[in-house]
């Protein structure tokens, strides 16, 4: 349940509330809210004075719900680029796999501000599954992105895959990515609620529409209110392709959900050859972002090799773009 | 491996060659192939001097890999509809999940026509999977649909569940719809490998990539070689939605195989919020066709009551579908 | 619903109201039966004077619901074998993939006989998924296991794929399987449903609980009470096993319905060396029956080869699995 | 690969061709190793004259592989309980979903005692997918378990969930238990590889064998050579149960690696009806250990109420577990 409160409140008795009915306090402008588990469906008497208004949840998908805020959430991600809202606005993320040195991360910074692209994505702690392969140049690799940063002024994104380095992500990165493996984690869902920065949760591989969009609630609820959501893929049966990408739950976060969704074609289709016609297709279903992975050598590339497109290949398939995007009433940023 | 066989060859021995190394006989024109598994990697020497060439496969995909035949195939669908090959045509099909009656098709039937929609989908064999449930009108339907076709000059496509009404199928209809839960059903497969009617193989919800092709090969080894398939959502952890739309397997049968590829965003959604941008997303991906299933009152449907359109927002959505067509260089038709 | 009806009632009114209710008539001993669809909650008040007692559903799980009959099923499957009931028996069927040679055939029953094993596998009509592999010997391996079990008394059991020869495996075999690529096949089922026979339907990899026990009610609800279920593996997004054992379904299945279950270790692992340990948990289980592939030599089989047990070690395999049997307060029969 | 170094071999020359492979040190006993990436499948020849023998492997499944050390690991898992190596013990741990309070955990400790059970389980930072769901007693938790431990003498397992709280599980507990949503939490596997307490890993519910066994490697590569696996069920598209309890994983974790293996029924099932009858059958598989939940009172349990058992089914099934280890050669400790 979200609860309303009225100014008059005082904050010992909405502390106090909050405490009764194991709920989060949130504040919204000057609006104070209690957030309880949505088990909740009435508000006991002794508090009912100071409720302005509540609202009642089949599930614990509160607020991020359509029902709680109707439009989708507006979120700043830095270098004039806005997301969700009334914007209209598919953004264009694109980047490595990995940072992998000094050269390749300007090399891929510089492509970028070469075709007017705002956000730039690179891995710098790996969520590898073997410990025998490369694990990312962590903070060495964070500040390579910083000084793309500072010297382009593009927006960073780069994944935190484990609690133990979340403080440096949330300090060097302008988006914070939750890396699908560490959706779970709470070390770090906790941390991403402390700060206002921008967070972009990925869906796990193994994890159901219901567990993303909580994910997403843990940093709602602890006063984060910039939380975006990706799709890059399930794992299902099917082996010929790395995983399958999930339109239809996508149709549904944008139904039943305000945060704004990027769409990750790479990871999904683990190849190549897919993902221009992918992509085309998460523009044409109205997405908010599109996160593409994309090496000035995919084929030395230390992670990821076979999905990266090289610099030549993105270009042309980002010039396809426009036109679907315009078909649809969006436009890429 | 796919043999072609010199024109000097006598057909008894070609029988021999076929028999010996349990192959098929195909005739192409004036071309005779034999194709036989893709366990065979080599043509015994005694057989060399008939080979005039010979295309050995890594698996079973070999009538319909790019490796065969480079193009899409090109598929007459009746009604002025051709499917594949360089038409750049992504082919509209819709119309009710099941034949109830004489008005309701009719109904469905006139909006099509009135649309410029060529060809009409209705299930007269219904593969529920409760015995308590509406099977279907059988051959009623059939001639229901039939009175449509005369009357209108639409193409039908109807399913088969099963080998005991392929007969009638196959006779009624202008497209066999070989159905998801009969996709491994050698009876219909053989049957429909004996006509030249377009077969369109919907891909088993728990079904690969590679046995779905295989499906295909069945037809094609058998003689047809007008086969489409049709990707429908797959079986996933997921159950928010009623399957998951696999557009990295449509991306792998866009690379790999030779066969025209049709959508249904209805069944993989399973719930009318989400069709208009998948189908938006279907029509980008660049596929040769659609399939969607429109109600003159969904409500009161038999079956699929959840997932099919009314008349009024399938129109609304099918107003969307040439831009996106357009900006990917296609036309819907 | 499932209505039982008084004795007073006449024929033609139970044609009336089965018709009215759009339900089944069925006869157990000298009560006779109405089933219908689950949704309908009540029994319209013009029928009720002849209703003895009727049973609501909240699914089409009806005549398969321990609601409905509170004791598993006891079938008789020849030779000496009762499944189900009370009977505490673990039946073995054990026999090769496919029949493949009179000889071949020969030595698998030599072998059952040696070892008083009474259920003699073999497939005939072989679903495989590609036309280029052995498709069995169809109705000349149905009369090489029609010999065996003339000459031995074995019990025979074999698959029916499609519909086309479904006659044919009714009239030669003691029990028909209905084939895991075959669960839907209204046409087989429908056919099961007119005889006595026991059936043993396959759950398909891709098959829900549900819908694999409303695939008995086809059957049942078609008039033949003898239906027995198996599992053989679900299709997982884990490729090391072949398929995914389903214990925690066969949990369900003993739960929730009234029919026998055996349990198809070969299919699941795909691979000898999991057998024997998976056939022990199996016993273990409770379950009313196996099914195990042996073959007198599994390298040169010409289906299934890496998972087929040769006769030692089947051997080695049945005797361990009475102690176990007897720890659960079964007997292995 | 794995490389076993000559005796002769310098510090510093380890430490030169460690970095140089990018490979990992570790001791066992007065033996040194290098591990590497499975890439590598030969030694450089300036090593040559250093190394005693070498292992090349087709995967990274180095050192958990049978390939390496044929025999199970022996792992003492405290209270006198050995699992693995030649022991035959299945060894059982039991105990509630979440440590709620003073009173619940005394009453489980108390009934292992009685039963003569070593191993109590109990969370207390619980990875709930809703931040409105109780969240664990967190470090409270570890000191109510500790006492029982002091009081009784019970090894203790509880399980780490992110990486913030990892020193004080490390701290408290006998056995680490890395909960299947943490299973790629590198902190975690690091922290777990400097220490040398017994670590069962849970297989995430969308992870692949080859990913769990690799979560092993990271603390075997780390230098903790105490790894056990825990299958808890994976997420299927069969939604009557929880997950599904993969056995026919188990039998490869059983065939390929050198692990001792814990079935956990409890949270494969998700209701208590089914999971006797899973239990048995884990056993009659011949695995390591059990882990079950267990709650005095299961209804009013704060998570996974469906699916504990009260202590009277406990014992009862308990009672049932040691026919059937005799039955297959092991005993239950």
């Amino acid at each position: 349940m979200i609860v309303s409160l009225k100014a008059s409140m005082k904050e010992a008795d909405v502390a106090k509330m909050a405490k009764e009915l194991k709920g989060f306090i949130l504040k919204e402008g000057t609006q104070r809210l209690i957030v309880t588990s949505s088990k909740l469906k009435s508000i006991p008497a002794s508090f009912e004075k100071w409720v302005k208004k509540s609202i009642v949840f089949d599930s614990d998908i509160q607020l991020a719900s359509r029902k709680y805020q109707e439009e989708t959430r507006t979120i700043y991600l830095g270098n004039g680029r806005t997301i969700g809202g009334i914007t209209g606005n598919t953004v264009m993320i694109a980047g490595p796999c990995s940072v992998e040195s000094k050269t390749q991360i300007k090399e891929s910074a510089e492509l970028l501000v070469e075709m007017g692209i705002g956000v730039l994505r690179g891995g710098c702690y790996k969520p590898r599954t073997s410990p025998y392969s490369f694990q990312g140049l962590g903070l060495e690799g964070l500040k390579l992105m910083d000084k793309m940063r500072k010297k382009h002024g593009l927006s960073i994104i780069t994944e935190v895959k484990d609690a133990t380095h979340v403080a440096d992500v949330i300090e060097y990165t302008d988006i914070i990515q939750v890396g699908a493996k560490a959706m779970y984690d709470h070390g770090i869902l906790r941390a991403c609620g402390q700060v206002k920065k921008p967070v972009m949760i990925k869906r796990g591989f193994g994890s159901t529409l219901q567990e993303t969009v909580q994910a997403a609630e843990f940093i709602l609820s602890g006063g984060n209110p910039n939380v975006i959501l990706c799709e890059r893929g399930i794992r299902t049966f099917e082996s010929k392709t790395r995983f399958t990408l999930d339109l239809c739950g996508v149709a549904f976060i944008k139904e039943y959900t305000n945060l704004p969704v990027i769409l990750d074609p790479s990871h999904a289709m683990g190849f190549r050859y897919g993902i221009a016609d992918l992509t085309r297709a998460c523009v044409a279903m109205g997405v908010d972002g599109l996160i593409i992975e994309v090496h000035p050598k995919p084929d030395t590339a230390l992670s990821d090799a076979a999905q990266q497109l090289n610099h030549a290949d993105f270009k042309a398939l980002y010039s396809t773009l426009a036109p679907v995007a315009t078909a649809v009433g969006r436009q890429i940023v």
